[in-house]
Order: structure tokens, then C-alpha cells, then sequence
């Protein structure tokens, strides 16, 4: 299987603050053999999140010392070889190879893609690990009733998107905060939420206050920063902010500050972290395949060709520049 | 009933910052005549609390029009006339007549003091309001289980020191934060606080770490900013933060800022607004009782005499000059 090389992209330097191109190298080194029990598999999509950022600030770099790791990041791959009774060659499965073109393993780190799923790229998007995330600080923390108002902000990304659709199918007022007006008309116009907020262009307590007339009961936070802030000036009593993305300070140089929590003390209202919890995936798993054959999620998927594109990509989703999920295909 | 004045303190300036004298004005009016159906009553103890000063920051006032309102505040006075059945001359009630010694109504506004508790003042302490703010945000919020590490600050004054205690009692190793070495012995060597914190002359952080070896699990937090910063930096997966009081911040003349919130998403934990739970009295009222009567509860009085001294031991609040509760006798 030595046929061509498995390319790879390795961190070689720390970002400070937003990552450049020096801190990624390409590398071309041979494809693995399978040995016994291995698996074999080639990456037919890899997910860019932006977790990767934090993963970046704290593993271990030093190009003099030659400590320079692969990037991370969720895949989907087809098995090329397989010397593991488990796996068949031509199988789908899910993983964890990082940014590689191949990736080989005993096979314990891979679940096989269920062949009912189409397309398989359903398990990066509203089947996968973001939506999972979506849902889970839905369910868990937001706990919205019907009637009740839900702001979720980066709402034309791939969790926003997701849980402000959760949103509306429990039969809340939703509206999205994003960064452009295509975004908001995405949000607004294909998703359906009530009001999208553009918060470079309006001044979002202003917007808020006008979007959200009867307050905030729940807010779906990935971002924090000044958008926290701004809802927290309209938050109702017992609201509940589910903080599940700092993605405004990944890349922050200083140590962030945070908002003024007297909201919280006013309003007898919390902001909880939210890490998701495996114990909900069978019924995260039953409602999204229940509401995608409803036609009641939808979703988008931005689309990058060729590892050698994924440091670029990746750089762009703290700008802002995609819509929907993003993730690289090989 | 009109042999002597009825002293008042009037808010007549807002303050900017710490309050200072020239906020409040002592005034002598008119004892008031019984009309039908009102209790007349006489101011036995005030209660002072910091959120007064929450108050005189939204209050109308205006001097040069007139309004210079009385300052509010929880007392506990004696029937002095009683046009209303439901009171007679004698009895002891609660109410809300804020400082001035002599108070009027139809009654409506008051409860009686049961005789049985004695002093009466336990129901300024371990069984008043602060007492049951403790109580609420424990039961509610912070939740410590046993073996658990509960950190409460403020932990000297009239809500912090009853939190640590019932944090003890239900099996936990609790460390205050306290503003003096005197107020961190009584924490520790009369309430029974595992540890007790200095923050004016330890760094918090590295104290934390040495008094909480197994991280924490629970912050009782009444004070906010820096300390609540610190804390942060040592909670544990899943931690409860009840956050009670903002005092670092009441007197603050610029916009606070508040802390960084990723361990919130790092440790899936929360920052839950307290505000009281009415519904939790009677459970509260027995437990206090009985912790009471097993000698489980220890308190301390802070006591003025006067209500001309009032205002000084008003601003003493922010300067951490009580330990325990705090309130005027008159």
C-alpha cells in the first residue's frame, strides 16, 4: 500500500494569537503497512473546529527538538486494509486520524459509519459531534419552554445552527446573532429563526432589546465576549446561558476578562459550562434522525478540497468565513 | 404618643463610590398617631446590610425637590398602640421601617415574633433573612455533597460564617476567606471552618491551593471580582458557584468587569444568581431550629447603639469592619 505518500500537517510553531501559515508544515511521509490486528484507512473528510485553537495552546511544541505534532480533528475514512476480523476493506468509519490522508490504528478509536446515514457526511453535520454538542446543552442547560425567547449567537455556524433549529421545533422565539447579513438571511430565511441579528453592523443591545421584546429566557453562548455581555442586559428572571464556545477569546494574547455578573445576581440566572455527556447520545441519535426525515433540520456544509487547505480553513472560521460546518475533504 | 421625636436618616445625596456622611441627614418628625386600624411601633433593632447601598444607587433623590427618601432597612420593634385588632401594645414584630425609631401602618407589612425565640435578635442572625439567604443558596445552588471542598468568602460576616457552618454540618471541609487574622481565627477555631483564607495579606490563589487539596466543589461567593478569579483557577469538573453578593463591586464607580469564564466550560460547572426562595421557609426555620438547639450554629452579633450611627456603621460594611451580623439597637 505503499503507493503513494500520506500526506500530513503538523504544528511546528505556537500561534500567538490568530494561527499564520509558519505555524503548519506539510509533510509527506510513507503509508503505513497494516501490521497485525491493524487497521488501515484513508481520510475521505476531516472536521475543522474551532477547539483545535485550545488543543494548539497547550501541546507540547519544539521544532529544535523535533516535538512537532499532528493536528487533531474527527474523521470520516473508508478502510483500505484491515488485518482486524472487525473491519472489512470498503467500510466506512469514524475516527480520529487528525489532519492526514491515512491513518492506522487497532481499531478501538473507530466506530463504523451506519450505512443507512446518506450522506455520510451527516455524521460531521447534524449527526456528528457539533449537533451532539448542540443538542445536549439544549436539553440540559437551555431547557427552553414554548413561548420562551432563545438567543443563540454564532447561529450560521454549525452548533448555532443546530440549536437554534432545536429551538424552534420546542416551540421558543429564537434569534441568531451572526457576522453578516448572508448569514442572517440563511438563518432567518432558510432556517427559521424568528429575527437574526448582524452584530458587526447594529449595536447588539440595541438589536436585542428590539429582537427579543418579551426578554431572554435562554441564551445558546459559543462565543462570550461582548455578545455575552449584551444579552445579559436582557436576560428575564431564571434564564439560563449555556456557555459551550469562548471562540471570541481563543485567540487572545492578554488573559480575557469576562462580563459583569450582576445579571446573574438580579435575575436569579446561571451560566453553566456545558461539556457534552455520552449518556444522551441514543436519544440526541433518535431525535435529529426523527427531525431530519421531518424536513425539520437543515443544514450546510462548507466545503474545503485537499489537506493541504485545512490550516487556511481552519484560520478562517475565527473570521468568520464559514457557514454552516466546515470540514475538509480528501 | 407624641413625647418625643421619631429620629429618621434620610438619603440626601447618591453616593459616588463609598457612601460618606454627607449622603444621609438626621431628621427628628413627629411621632405618628395611631389611625384606625394601624400599629404604631417603636424600632428595637435595625438590620444593616449591604444591599442597602444597591438601593441608594436607583433611588429617586433630589434635595433640591424634595426628595430625600428614608433609608430602608429590616427591623424588629415593639407595639407601642395598636388600632388594629390583629397587634396589641407588647408584642414584638418584623417588618421593614427602615431607620427611623418609630414606625406606622396598617399592619400589613409586619409578622409577629414568635416569643419562643429569645433573643429576639436571632431573628436579625441564624434565623433572619441573611440567615436564610445562606440557607436557600445552599440548598438550591451549591449543593456540597459529603467529603466535598466548599469555599465560602465573606466568611466572617452575617451570611458567609452561617454557609461555612451548614457546609460543615453536612460533612464537608470548608475554607473561608476573611478579611483580618481575628476574623479567620473565629471562622476557624469557634465556627470549626477547616481553614480560613486572609486575601488582604496571602495571595488567594496559591492559599486556595494549599487549603483545598482536592480542588473544590462548591463557592459560596458573596463578594465576586478578584476572589471569585481566584477561585476559579481551582474548581473541580462539575462545580457550583452560588453567587449571593457582589460587595467588592457596590461601591464601584466604573463599569466592573467580571472574571474569565472558560473553566466554566473546561469543568462543566455554573454560576448560579441567588435570589431567596420563599417557598424554602418553613424547611429553613426547622433546621435552624434544631442546629440551633444541638449547639451546631454559632453566630456573632455586631452591634451599634443609636441610629445617629447608623451611617458609619453602614459604610463600615464595605470596609470589613463587622464580624457577624451587623445592626443598629435603638
Amino acid at each position: 500500500m505503499n503507493l503513494t505518500g500520506n500526506k500530513q500537517i503538523h504544528m511546528v510553531r505556537r500561534p500567538v494569537g490568530m494561527p499564520t501559515d509558519d505555524c503548519f508544515e506539510l509533510r509527506e511521509t510513507l503509508i503505513p503497512t497494516c501490521g497485525d490486528g491493524q487497521v488501515l484507512r484513508r481520510t475521505l473528510y476531516l472536521s475543522l473546529d474551532p477547539y483545535f485553537r485550545l488543543w494548539m495552546k497547550d501541546a507540547a511544541v519544539d521544532r529544535a527538538a523535533g516535538i512537532t505534532p499532528l493536528m487533531i480533528g474527527k474523521t470520516i475514512s473508508e478502510v483500505v486494509e484491515s488485518a482486524n476480523p472487525k473491519f472489512a476493506a470498503g467500510e466506512l468509519v469514524c475516527g480520529n486520524d487528525g489532519w492526514q490522508e491515512y491513518g492506522i490504528s487497532d481499531g478501538s478509536d473507530l466506530t463504523k459509519a451506519d450505512p443507512d446515514i446518506q450522506p455520510v457526511t451527516l455524521l460531521l453535520g447534524p449527526l456528528g459531534g457539533t449537533a451532539f454538542t448542540a443538542y445536549g446543552a439544549m436539553v440540559e442547560i437551555c431547557k427552553p419552554k414554548p413561548g420562551e425567547t432563545l438567543v443563540v449567537s454564532a447561529a450560521a455556524g454549525a452548533v448555532g445552527s443546530i440549536a437554534g433549529q432545536i429551538g424552534k421545533i420546542w416551540g421558543c422565539r429564537v434569534v441568531g446573532l451572526a457576522g453578516s447579513d448572508e448569514k442572517c438571511r440563511w438563518v432567518t430565511e432558510d432556517l427559521g429563526f424568528d429575527a437574526c441579528v448582524n452584530y458587526k453592523t447594529e449595536s447588539v443591545s440595541d438589536a436585542l432589546a428590539r429582537a427579543c421584546p418579551n426578554g431572554i429566557d435562554a441564551y445558546y453562548d459559543n462565543v462570550a465576549g461582548s455578545i455575552l455581555e449584551a444579552v445579559l442586559e436582557h436576560i428575564n428572571y431564571g434564564a439560563r446561558i449555556a456557555l459551550v464556545g469562548l471562540i471570541s477569546q481563543y485567540n487572545a494574547t492578554e488573559p480575557p476578562v469576562g462580563p459583569n455578573l450582576w445579571p446573574l445576581l438580579a435575575h436569579n440566572a446561571m451560566i453553566h459550562g456545558f461539556q457534552n455527556n455520552d449518556a444522551l447520545g441514543p436519544q440526541f441519535g433518535k431525535d435529529m434522525r426523527d427531525w431530519l426525515a421531518q424536513g425539520k433540520i437543515r443544514y450546510r456544509e462548507h466545503i474545503v478540497d485537499g489537506i493541504e487547505r485545512a490550516p487556511r480553513a481552519f484560520m478562517g472560521l475565527f473570521r468568520g468565513e464559514n457557514i454552516g460546518k466546515a470540514f475538509v475533504r480528501i
